[in-house]
C-alpha cells in the first residue's frame, strides 16, 4: 500500500482510456490500472499531446515495424499529477505535478550499462501485460529491429517515480507533456554536439523539427536554417526564430567535417541518404532520447526555450472530442501539436493565461486556430 | 642552393616521368624541378604504387569532379632518398630514405586551423604550376566539392621536408610508398574510434579495403568481418585475417549504435545509403587522411602491421613496363597493389629477401603472380 | 524459489564466511543469505582476491571514508559456480562458472541514467541490510564523497544475475576472481583513449598498476613506462612486459597533451598534483569501472591479456589459512595477488596446469613463492 | 612590395613602440618593421590592452620560464587598421579594421599537424628577430617548458594576413583588442565541453576569470559561480552576471564527474591541485586558444558576449601615459582592463558612445574610474 492513502478511493472511480480498436476508431473504455510497486506512482493524466506515430496507428494500425492485433491504450507525451506514491518513493508527494519519460528500460543489458538507455532491446512502455501485453507478443519478431513500443493512458497510469519529473513552479502541465517531443530535439542536439559554432540545418518543420529548431537555440546554435515542402510550415519556423528558410526545390548542400543528426523516423524503417561522404560529413543516428526530462524542465523554467506558441489546439476527453481532436492533427493544416486537458472541469493554466497563449500563437503563426476546446 | 650540394650534378640528368597524355596513353617525358624552397627537400623516387584513382585517370580522363584537359604527371603513392634539403630543414639528411605524404594543405584557412587539414580547400599535391598548373585550373569551378588534386612525380620531385618522414632502418622504400593507402586505413580507424570493443564491418577487400582491414586490427579491433563481390578478393582478405567473409548477396545489418566510417570513394561523387537510423548507427565520413604516416611507420617498424602481402606485382620504368603495370592494375584479378621500383638498377630490398616477400606473398595468397620485374 | 531446486538442500549447509570483527582479527562465522529475488542467483564462491583495501580494513577498520564498526564480510574480488537462478533468470542455469561484479547501482539517479553507473551515490555492495546494513549506516555522513561500499562474502551469495558473467571455456575461476582489479585498469584505460598513440606512463608498480600495465598494451599502447619505489616490483614489471621501469628518484616529466587517467586511490581522500597546466595535460578521475566484465572475459579467453603470473599466493579457507593470506598480503614483498581457494577439495584447475601457472609465475618473477596452498 | 603603396609614405613617419628597458622602466623609442611578406600584412595599432604578464614583465623583467635580457617590446592584445597588404592577401584591404591573434606556429611540428597549435613548441610572437630575437634566444633553455613568447609592438606592426581578423561593423576597435584576453576563456569552454549541462566554478574574478564567465554564458553554462579572495571583484562579477560569488574562505567542493578547465597560468610555473579524484573529476589543461577569433568576434557581434565593461581605464601613448597606464593596471583595486588608445587624435569609438560605455562601465561596476584618457 503507498502513501497517499485518502486518493486511494479514486481508485474506485472507473479509470478510462482511449483505445484503438481498429482503423480509425477509437473508444473511451475503461483501462485497469496495475499494482503500484514499491517505487512506482500513480498519476492522474492532466495533458496529453497527439503524435503523428498516434495518428498513424489510427489511420494504418501500424507504425514502423508495429503491427497492432488488439485493442491498445494510446497516448504518451503526457503530464499529470501524482495521486500515490510507492513505499520506497522518496522524491515525489501526492499532489506533485509531473511530465513523465514514457519507456521504462530494462537496466540489466549491455546497452543500458553503457549509457545508452534509448536502444535498450527490452524496453517497455507502460501499459503492461496482461492487460495490453497482447501487443509486445505480437510483435517479437521485430524486436531486433524495433523496441517493443507499448502506449500510454491517458486516464491514470502507474508509472516509475523516476521517470516522474516534478513541474517547477512556472511550468504548466501541457508544457510537460511537451517534454516528450522536445527530448527529441533535445537528444539530437546532444548527439550532434551542437553549440556556439553549429549551423543547424533542420529537415522538415513538423513539430519534431520545430521543437528541434527551439533545442539548437538553446544550445547555442547561432543559424539555423529549416526546410520543407509547405510555405505554411516554414513561415510558422520563421516567426519561431528560424534565420533561414528554404522551400525543398532548392538543392541543399551540407558543408565540409559536419554532423548531420539524423532523428528517428517511426513510420518508415529505412532512410536513403545521398552524401559526399568525401566532405567527411557525419550521419549521426538519433533514437528517441535518455536522461532529457531535467533538462527540458530546465529550458522551460528559465525561458530559454517556449513551447506555447507549437500548441495550436485543444480538446477534452469525451468520445466527440477525442474523434476531433485526431482529425485535427490527422488533418495538418494549421495544427501543429493538439493536446488533450483531461482536467474534469480543472484548467491546466488559469483562463486567462491560457486565452492569452492561444492568442499569442494564434498571433505568431498568423492563424486562426480552427477550434480551441472550451475547458 | 641547398645542403647536399655534390648531389646537385645529379640535376643535370634529365628528370624524367610518366606523363598522362589522354585516354590510355601514358609517355615517360621530361618533367623539370621546381626551385628548391628553404623547407623543401629533393628526393629521388624509388617507390610509387598504382591507385585505383591512377588507373581511372588513364581509363577515363577523369577522377571525381577532374577531369584532366592538359598533359599530368601521374602518381602518389611514392617513397624515395632525399639526394638535397633546403637551407632550413634540420630533420633529415642527403640520403636518408623517406615515404612522402602528398598533400600540401594551406595553414591558413579555418579548417587547416581547425585540426582538419585533410579537408583544405588550397589543398595541393606537389607538382605546381606552370608546368601542371592547368589541371587546377580547369577544376576550379568544382574545387568547393574536391580539393586540387595534383599528381606527382616517380622521377625527382621537390617537397615540403614536414611530408617527407625518414624510414626506420626495417622498413623498406616499398612499404614507405605503401603508407599512402595504408594512411586512408588509419585515418577511418581514428576517426571511427576503433578499439578494443570495435566490431569491424569492411565492405570491399580491394587494396583500401584490405589496409583498413589491417589497420582495425592494430588499432585492436577483435573481431573484423569483410564483405565484397568477388570469392578471389574474399579468400585473400580471409588469409590476411579476417575473421569473417561475407558474399554480398547475403544482407549485411549493422548493429546498434555502431559508428560507420565511410571511406573517401574517389571516383564516383555520390553515395546511397539506405539505413535504419533508429538503431543510432552513425555515419562516419572519412576523407584521406592526416597526420597518419608517422603511426603508418611505428605499425610497419613494430611489425603490427605487414603490408608486404598486399604488393602482388613490380615493374620497372621504361614505356613498356609502364604500360603493362597499369594494364595489370586495371585488369584487376589477383593484382592487389601494382609498385613500380625505380631503382635505376639498385633494388629496394636484398633480392633474396624480395624473393622471399614475393613468395610469401603468393604463396599467402594462393596466387602465381602475373610476373614480377626482374630488377 | 528460483530454479536449480535440488541445489537447494545445499542451502541447508551452514554458510560460512570470513568476518573482521576488530584489528587484525578475522574469524569464520556463519552468513546468513538474503532470500533469491527473481533476477538474483545463488553463486558459490570458488576463487576469492585479497585487495589492499581489505588489508586496510584489517589493519585499521578504516579505508577512505569508511569505518567499521559491526562485523562485516570481507572480500569482493571473486568467481564461483551458479546454485540456482531466479525465476526471471534467462542468462545462466545452475552449474555455469561466473566472476561477480561486485557494486549494484541504483539505476534511478542521474549518474545512471547518464552512463556513469560507477559514480552512483546510492551504489550498494552486495551484503546488504540488516546482516551487513549497520556499516552503510554508519557511515552515511560520508556517502557523497564516496559511495557505501560494503563487501562480500567468500561462502555463497545471492546477487543480480546480469552482475555475474559466463567465464569462457578457457578461463579458469581465478582469472574471473582477477577480472575485478583488471576493470579498474581497463575502466582507466578507456577514460584516458588509450589506444595506439598513446605512450602509457604508470605511477605504480602494485597490483593495480600491473592490471594497468596489461589492460593499456591490450589497448594497444605501444609505449609503457612505469615508476615505483621499489626495485622489486619495477623488476616484476619489466618481466611482465614494461618497455621502461623508472625508480621514483628520477624525476618524470609529462609530456604536451597528454591524457593523465589517476585511478582510484581508496584509501586516502585526497590526492595533490603539482603540475604545468599550461601544457594542456589532461588529469583524468577514475572511479572503480563500469560495464568492464565482458571486456575482460574477452581479453582473457582470446589471451591478450594474461592474468596468472599475477597471482602468487594461494590459500584455503581454513581459520589458520585465511590469517596467514592476510598476513602473506600485507607482508608485500614478492606477494602480488594472494588468492583464496574455496574449494572444498576440488581445485579450480587441473593440478597440472595449476602447478604449471605457478612455477611459471615463479619464474616470471624470479621469485620462490612463500607457499602455495596444496588444495 | 604590397598593395596599399599610397600608405608606403606612411613608412617614413618614424615608427614608434614602448620598450621594456629594464624593471619598471618603460620608454617610447623607434621600432623598425621587418619587410612585408606575400602573405603579410602592416597593421596601424589603434587599440592595445595591457596584460597582467605585460605587468609582470614590467615589475620583475620576468613571467613564467622567460627572463628580459634586452629592451623588447611590449603589448599584446591588439587591434587595428590595416595599412598594407602583401602581394599575395586577398582578404583584407587597407583600410580594414582587424583583430590580431598574436601567435604564429610552425606549421610543420606534430602538435601543430594533429590540430593543437597552441601547443607548438616553435611558436614565434610577431617581434622577430634581429631587432628582438635576443629574447627568443635567451630562453631556449626553457623552450620545451614553454613556448617563445615575443610581445608585440603597440605602433605599426607586420602580421600574418590570416592571423589578422576584419572585424564587423558594429564591433570596436577596444572590443578587437579584448579578442586576446577572451580567446582564453573561449578555448577553456572549448576544452571544458562547456554547454546547457554545464554548472561553471570559475576560480578567480579577475580579467581572465571575468571573460571566462562570459564565455560560458554564451557557451550556454546556466549556472556560474565565481570565486575570489576580493570582495570587490566579486561584487564586479556579480554585475556582470555570475549566479553566485563564494569568497575563498569557504570551502569548495566539486561535483561528481566534472570536468575542471585549468587555465593558463603564466607567471607560476607550477601549480598544485589537492583533489578527490575518485569523484571521475577532470582537470583539464588549457594553454592559451587557438582558431578562437572568429568565434569572438561572432560573440562581439551578436551581442551574446558584451566585453565594454571590463575596460574601465583609457590612455594615450605619450611616455607619462604608458608609464601611468602601467601603474593604474598593476595597483589593481578597480582597474580591470586597462587599454591604450593609439588614435593619433582619432577616437576609436564615437565620443558619445565612448562616453556612454564608460558611464555604462562605471554604472555596472558602481565604481568611478580613476581616470579615462580625454582621446
Amino acid at each position: 500500500m503507498g502513501k497517499g492513502g485518502s486518493h486511494g478511493e479514486g481508485e474506485k472511480e472507473q479509470n478510462m482510456a482511449a483505445w484503438l480498436m481498429g482503423i480509425n476508431t477509437l473508444k473511451i473504455q475503461p483501462f485497469e490500472l496495475p499494482p503500484l510497486g514499491p517505487h512506482d506512482v500513480r498519476v492522474r493524466m492532466k495533458a496529453v499531446g497527439i503524435c503523428g506515430s498516434d495518428v498513424h496507428y489510427l489511420k494504418t494500425l501500424r507504425c514502423a515495424d508495429f503491427v497492432v492485433k488488439e485493442p491498445m491504450v494510446i497516448g504518451h507525451e503526457c503530464a499529470g499529477i501524482i495521486e500515490e506514491v510507492g513505499s520506497q518513493v522518496k522524491s515525489l508527494l501526492p499532489g506533485d505535478r509531473v511530465a513523465l519519460e514514457p519507456g521504462i528500460s530494462c537496466w540489466r543489458c549491455n546497452l543500458c550499462k553503457d549509457g545508452r538507455y534509448n536502444l535498450c532491446p527490452e524496453m517497455k512502455f507502460f501499459a503492461t501485460p496482461p492487460v495490453h501485453g497482447s501487443l509486445a507478443n505480437q510483435v517479437t519478431d521485430s524486436s531486433l529491429m524495433f523496441p517493443k513500443y507499448l502506449i500510454m493512458s491517458p486516464g491514470q497510469v502507474v508509472h516509475p517515480a523516476d521517470l516522474c519529473f516534478k513541474l517547477p513552479e512556472n511550468v504548466s502541465l501541457e508544457e510537460g507533456a511537451m517534454c516528450e517531443p522536445l527530448s527529441v530535439g533535445l537528444h539530437a542536439c546532444r548527439r550532434a554536439s551542437t553549440g556556439p559554432e553549429t549551423t543547424a540545418l533542420i529537415m522538415g518543420a513538423g513539430p519534431i523539427g520545430l521543437v528541434t529548431m527551439l533545442a539548437a537555440r538553446a544550445f547555442g546554435a547561432p543559424r539555423i536554417v529549416i526546410v520543407d515542402v509547405h510555405d505554411y510550415r516554414l513561415s510558422v519556423a520563421k516567426q519561431l526564430g528560424a534565420d533561414n528558410i528554404v522551400k525543398v526545390s532548392t538543392n541543399m548542400q551540407i558543408g565540409k567535417g559536419a554532423k548531420v543528426p539524423l532523428l528517428n523516423i517511426l513510420c518508415h524503417r529505412k532512410c536513403s541518404i545521398h552524401g559526399n561522404f568525401q566532405l567527411e560529413v557525419d550521419i549521426v543516428g538519433v533514437f528517441r532520447y535518455k536522461n532529457t526530462w531535467p533538462l527540458c524542465l530546465e529550458f522551460l523554467s528559465s525561458g530559454k526555450i517556449d513551447v506555447k506558441p507549437l500548441i495550436t489546439h485543444r480538446f477534452g476527453f469525451s468520445q466527440e472530442e477525442v474523434e476531433e481532436a485526431f482529425e485535427t492533427s490527422a488533418r495538418g493544416g494549421n495544427a501543429i501539436k493538439v493536446m488533450f486537458n483531461l482536467g474534469g472541469g480543472k484548467s491546466l493554466q488559469e483562463p486567462k493565461a491560457r486565452e492569452a497563449t492561444i492568442q499569442q500563437a494564434s498571433k505568431a503563426l498568423k492563424l486562426k486556430p480552427l477550434r480551441c476546446c472550451a475547458l
